[in-house]
């Protein structure tokens, strides 16, 4: 039976992180639920620890990727912009091809 | 400024992490210092520890990495195997080809 190779991957900016697969879920779980605060319950997250890691995204992004009511007390509703939507499919598809990439590398290899 | 991409990778057999960054570091030390005590010393490392960690990638790999008296109790000269040094110039190999891999698809990502 033979190796296979696995990855994860994330995206610096200025040396900081700003997205690896831990941020991708949770604005994931933005987009479809609309709140940050539904968000952070759907991942078993303090609404604390959600707010923050989102405004460091939100931080570190070239352009905002959700808008609203971030750092609000009531956690009232929040959306994805289309830059976030652009951040996370470009995330998910780098990803995939990593994947494939090292597929074929240790099929290439003669280990 | 803008964004860069990280990864880490590994490699897996039967399900099982057979050599990651630190394993592969592990087995170096092994190659320099020709023995397990020292390698474990060199990299801040319990005996035990480290003893644990080789046993496992010898038995995961599909042919042994490290020769000589591992599991002996005086951690006597340990060597690397052929295979050992094939693995472990493989996994940088392919390590370093994924980081240009992934510069190249943030680069032409439109982010």
């Amino acid at each position: 039976m033979g190796y296979s190779i696995k990855s994860r991957i994330w995206i610096e900016r200025k040396g900081e992180t700003l997205l690896g697969e831990g941020r991708v879920s949770l604005l994931k779980a933005v987009g479809e639920h609309g709140s940050i605060s539904a968000a952070a319950k759907s991942l078993n997250m303090s609404y604390k620890k959600a707010w923050s890691l989102l405004d460091a995204v939100n931080a570190r992004a070239k352009h905002p990727v959700i808008t609203s009511n971030i750092g609000g007390a009531g956690g009232g509703g929040a959306q994805l912009t289309d830059y976030g939507m652009q951040l996370i499919e470009t995330f998910d598809q780098i990803n995939q091809n990593c994947w494939k990439f090292l597929d074929k590398e240790i099929k290439n290899s003669n280990l």
